[in-house]
């Protein structure tokens, strides 16, 4: 058995997310059966990270086994070629080692979280922010986060639904960046709980807008307590960006 | 007589330019008649810079004169609303002096130009990009636009239809910069030649893939000879970017 290993950018815009879900259209499904339609074989992808209905990604990692031996180079223009009436592009393909896992084996995910803090709403990238009129201080913001930065109880950024084993998670980058009217927020670890990303964003939202102060977000922290923090941000504003291997 | 300057974003796309043209669709006609069904009186506009068809704003900036006084972020939002069909975005109104004007006032007029720089074509941000899938040295590129900085003779770079009275600009800026695949390049100067910003990205191109050496650049703007240089880059890659004063 061959196992390759795939980088993929998508919109979700209209996916219910990466997993297979019965009688919705997911990322895993459409990717899987043009894989299939082009070796011929069945395939079976894991990703790692399953990414939320309307949740985008630049780079986005899966990989599958196939008996077969395939070209990298030429699958990728041919299952680009395929996907070309959806809203994913495989960006590379590459042959990887046997005990390679795209969920198992990654050391560090990152995502970016993008908010455009303006009046108007945009224009040249509609469905990719979360717009937010209200003037934001992301100096705040990066205060904010950086409590949450090391190994912590992040039950307060937990959804009421994660199956995760436990609470602990250690977050080894948190990053605030402004190009103009855009506030791009970076974030990285090992792994994340369910909407964990979402809720700090939707937290830190208001530390920019000054209803809470930077401090409180060890407080909300502390408190193991979901209602204690803010709401989910929307799902447009966020990319599964890379994974460390 | 009152005088305001608007800040706009748009997504050529589907424009035919900026300028009024009998029977097509332009940024102009399209604002201007939301304008005048708002404040209820003839107005016109003046741009910075009448970018062409296909091609994107972040920040054109326009002027208009009315009898009335208006409350320029009542305006902005009123316009904003009156605009969800198209593609244009009001980023700003403010009132302006009686002597500003967009176009005539002009100091410095920024572009950027976008080439994703990958096999495969964008799905997060289609028609936003000069795709190019060969792969280029930015480097290289900025060594060969930086022959272009000062006070030359730009007929090289200049379209046959340009209407400027003399072929001699003073490049400020010329700025390449790479953020994963995209290639960014940003250009500044007082006014340019129609399509020398496009003439001169599709002749860096060459020097990126190799095809020609950077200090062949000095040769080509020294031939003042169309002929010499390259193609015009395609305009889905161009955005006016902003203006100052």
């Amino acid at each position: 058995m061959k196992r390759y290993k795939l980088i993929i950018e998508y919109d979700g815009s209209n996916y219910a997310g990466w997993q297979k879900q019965k009688g919705l259209p997911s990322i895993q499904e459409t990717l899987e059966s043009r894989i299939q339609e082009l070796i011929k074989e069945p395939v079976q992808l894991f990703a790692s990270g399953r990414t939320d209905a309307g949740v985008h990604a630049k780079g986005q990692v899966a990989h599958f086994e196939s008996e077969k031996e395939v070209d990298p180079y030429k699958l990728t223009g041919a299952l680009n070629f395929f996907l070309k009436s959806t809203n994913i592009a495989i960006l590379e393909i590459a042959e990887a080692e046997e005990r390679f896992h795209a969920r198992f084996s990654a050391k560090m995910r990152y995502y970016e979280y993008l908010i455009l803090n303006r009046n108007a709403p945009s224009i040249l990238f509609p469905g990719k922010f979360w717009h937010i009129k209200e003037k934001l201080d992301y100096n705040l913001m990066q205060e904010g986060a950086n409590y949450l930065l090391g190994k912590h109880d992040f039950t307060s950024f937990r959804a009421k639904d994660c199956q995760a084993d436990s609470p602990i998670r250690t977050l080894n980058l948190v990053l605030f960046e402004k190009e103009g009217d855009i506030i791009k927020f970076t974030i990285a670890a090992r792994s994340f709980l369910h909407h964990m990303v979402r809720n700090i964003i939707g937290t830190l939202r208001l530390v920019g807008n000054k209803k809470i102060s930077p401090e409180q977000i060890k407080l909300i922290l502390e408190a193991k307590d979901r209602s204690k923090a803010g709401q989910t941000a929307p799902p447009q504003g966020l990319y599964f960006l890379k994974t460390d291997y």
